[in-house]
């Protein structure tokens, strides 16, 4: 393929004044012999080798064993001299190591006063428990993974018969997932999955409308599921009673069809309930945000999570709660997350989480540095302390209220900024903020994946014009054009603040909506099969 | 609920004359103060409490400590006093430990020689790596659960408009799964996934045309996954070619609509190759046949288990190859595995497989124990030793010629009875029999499960008449039959090595394909995520 010529001035971009590298901006990259301009860093540099975009150039020269500072904290050690530009590549550097857990600062920093976001509102349905879902969802609980087959076939026929008489009703799902029997049900870890599948059937987008689809003879029994208790009922059958079921295995049932017609039945009432409910107008506190990256190049940590940042400061403002997640993608700035810590008791949670996932890849032996892909490395990002500077800066600036535990679901009084510990996986990660009571999701990408859940809508975030352009059907916003010099950080964050009403509204659809992309659940189950 | 009482004569079932407890075989279970008749086992004693269907009574009185033995085998200790006549129930049960995998006997059972069957074939297709497909069906293969979405929209665009144009192709299907990305992919045990994912691809019922969907920055690249040289390329691509693989990250993509346009454009010349095929008479040890169970009960081990194994013999004796599977389900039977091994090396095979299963479920600090499931014990399994022991006999009396590691695939000369090491897990366990190169399935039932794949034809057998009445139209055999006195074991054995030679054949089809009852992928995957 012929290289084309970027039509753009060479540009560079560097975080912070005391870093010694810095990304080249241009599509394409730029070829040797660029000498890079006035007024970007590195100015009057000569490009000693092709960079490519999104990759590092040295702006100075750096000794054999010298430091290479990115967002001012070392992403790596030179393995030999480095040239002032010369191209940074990951196999040049040797990866700083963790930092340990112990002695860290805690609850250092003040973080920035801001002041009170006021006035911003949506659309969403008033759940009974307070709660408010930005979409009107019947969820189909599943406690194993045998009923699949039987759920898939039913929600098509709820689709097609009972769907058209409820219009306020969004859609009818099926929570598939590969968890329930077959699993080692009374290991320490099996909490995880069972609160995941527990607290995602709570999630605010469901209305309150627990059925579930049981099997009969698993390990996940119904009652253990969701025990008396874990959400109100309020229709005629009392407080005490569990979740509606439907048991497959239930004499009652003859033949296939009368499977399919018991979960029709038992569904009508709910989708009765849920088709009166009416969206109202809710304050902006009430929005529950996950954000997350996937596919993630030199540009994430450049353009779109620092937007991100920003949009998580004027979520916290306005009183709403922003998750941040993915350990991996820490781990390498827990001195960061601690020293943000509101309390001491926030930092220790911080600590216990990021420690517990330590010993998690230590027992499979691998560690953080696992978390990398290709498409990292070809993207520009050296290594996982690299990707880590890059992907925390989603959180923003505001002090981190609250940890979550895998598959713990938040308190209707855990506002502000949280740190939600799950694995880093877009699924495992997507899956658990469900279970938390996520009902909006961000979603950043530099090397632009299809991620879509049917439960919550995902707003896609680009972090190149070239992707944005290209996936211009599939990505819901270009922050890529902060990087062109079109937009600021700060437009972009407000740009998403405001599609995030928008869509949590109902009056915007996602592209991932409008084409309905969907990938499935995948629990984060740490415990054996069997 | 009313008790009704059974219309038949009370009716035990003892497995061996060592025993000293037998099963309850009448629908309902038998009340206290039945009188057991002449002919049966126990025939003169008087039940002193009620004994539900599929349990155990005592057969005589069994002293506090005293072993009970099923299968001629302890399946427990008694914990106190057990009178004759009494319900022998779980909680009366301390289980045997399992044995030590040193010491074994090994290889000293010279199995029964049969005499060879011949002349049973069933029509196929033949694949050109020797290999017979059952069915017909394109599988688009993915690296990554990102494609997930993508993938399912251009299944269904292919069935709407591509399949009416190939009427020998049976279905398309995307071989979804959850592993590709936000995994430990250099973890000593994530080749276990990997050869799991590769080997699904290359199922005879694939007929060899392999395509792939692949992300682009996913840590299983194509290459990774289906390396050059994994399948014969006879197409003008040449030998050295990888597989087909469509890149969503692909420049070339502009829209959504490109990728989707690009995927069936890229099944085309597949589905014209794999129209163009037809079935062929091919000899019966052809079959590659893969069984389990699930949702098991106590007439498991008595009615369908032993059915599965008459017909496991009638297959090796025709030359076929026939797996059993499930470690926790054979762990306590590994005495009699060692013993049947063919050579010591087989021995040491499914000694290894054991023992690695044993420390991986000693890492999630539980042991083979945690497979017994609520079913399973409401159904009269009182533990896993009494489980194991109705789970082998599917293995039926042949000699075990080969181990299969989980992921891993069958050369063409490894045939007769084989140990395929895998988890219980029906569905994991299904998967990886697939990427063992199964083309028929086998799954027993006693509580009853809706099990089903798109890749294989399932043959669900039912242990119970009242599970084979009920679910009618679920349960392609009844082996309940055997308790009732209908039909022998033997015969039941010929009826299912029958109708595998009509499924296989496409004469006719299962009930799992007749509802499209198709369970997901479920990947084996002991390393961690990130
Ligand atoms: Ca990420
Ligand atoms: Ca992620
Ligand atoms: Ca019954
Ligand atoms: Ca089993
Ligand atoms: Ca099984």
């Amino acid at each position: 393929m012929p290289e084309v010529a970027s039509s753009r001035p060479p540009l560079t971009i560097r975080m912070r004044d005391e870093d010694n590298v810095a990304i080249v901006a241009n599509d394409g990259g730029l070829p040797a012999g660029t000498q890079l301009p006035d007024g970007v860093p590195g100015a009057g540099l000569v490009l000693r080798e092709k960079v490519p975009q999104g990759h590092k150039v040295a702006l100075r020269d750096i000794a054999e064993g010298e430091v290479v500072l990115r967002y001012a904290v070392p992403i790596g050690y030179a393995l030999k001299p480095i040239a002032a530009g010369s191209w940074v590549h990951e196999r040049l550097l040797q990866m700083p190591s963790a930092r340990a857990l112990e002695g860290l600062p805690i609850a250092t920093v003040k973080p920035p006063v801001h002041e009170p976001l006021e006035g911003f509102t949506f659309e969403g349905y008033r759940n009974r428990d307070g709660s408010v879902g930005t979409r009107n969802i019947l969820a189909i609980t599943t406690t194993v993974q045998c009923v699949a087959g039987v759920v898939a076939q039913a929600v098509a026929r709820i689709k097609a018969e009972l769907l058209p008489l409820y219009p306020n009703v969004d859609d009818v799902i099926g929570l598939e997932h590969s968890y329930g029997c077959g699993v080692a049900i009374e290991a320490p870890d099996a909490i995880i999955p069972i609160r995941t599948l527990k607290n995602i059937s709570l999630n605010p987008n469901f209305g309150g409308e627990v059925m579930v689809v049981s099997l009969g003879c698993e390990k996940l029994q119904p009652a253990r599921l969701l025990p008396p208790g874990s959400f109100p009922i309020t229709d005629e059958r009392g407080a005490d009673a569990g979740p509606e079921t439907v048991c497959l295995q239930d004499d009652a049932h003859v033949g296939f069809m009368s499977m399919l017609d018991d979960i029709l039945q038992t569904a009508r009432p709910h989708l009765e309930r849920l088709n009166a409910r009416r969206r109202e107008t809710v304050p902006a506190s009430e929005l529950v945000v996950g954000v997350q990256c996937g596919g993630s190049d030199a540009f994430s940590g450049v353009t779109a999570n620092p937007a991100v940042g920003f949009c998580a400061d004027l979520l916290v403002r306005a009183g709403a709660t922003i998750m941040f997640s993915e350990n991996t993608e820490v781990r390498d700035a827990v001195e960061q997350l601690t020293s943000r810590a509101a309390t001491p008791e926030v930092a220790d949670a911080i600590i216990h989480e990021l420690g517990w996932y330590d010993r998690y890849l230590d027992r499979g032996r691998v560690d953080r540095a696992a978390n990398t892909t290709p498409g990292n490395k070809a993207g520009g990002l050296s290594n996982i302390a690299e990707k880590a500077m890059g992907s925390i800066i989603k959180s923003g600036s505001s002090a981190i209220s609250h940890v979550l535990s895998p598959g713990d679901k938040l308190r209707r009084d855990q506002r502000g900024l949280v740190y939600a510990a799950t694995p880093a996986s877009d699924f495992i990660c997507g899956t658990l903020q469900l279970a938390a009571g996520m009902n909006m999701h961000i979603f950043t990408t530099g090397r632009g994946t299809p991620y879509g859940l049917a439960e919550c809508p995902v707003v896609k975030v680009a972090t190149r014009t070239d992707l944005a352009r290209r996936w211009h059907d599939l990505m819901d916003i270009n922050a890529g054009r902060i990087a062109d010099g079109e937009v600021s950080i700060e437009e972009t964050g407000w740009e998403m603040f405001r599609l995030l009403l928008d869509v949590a509204s109902g009056r915007k659809k996602t592209w991932a909506e409008h084409w309905k992309l969907h990938n499935a659940l995948v629990l984060f189950n740490p415990a054996p099969v069997t």
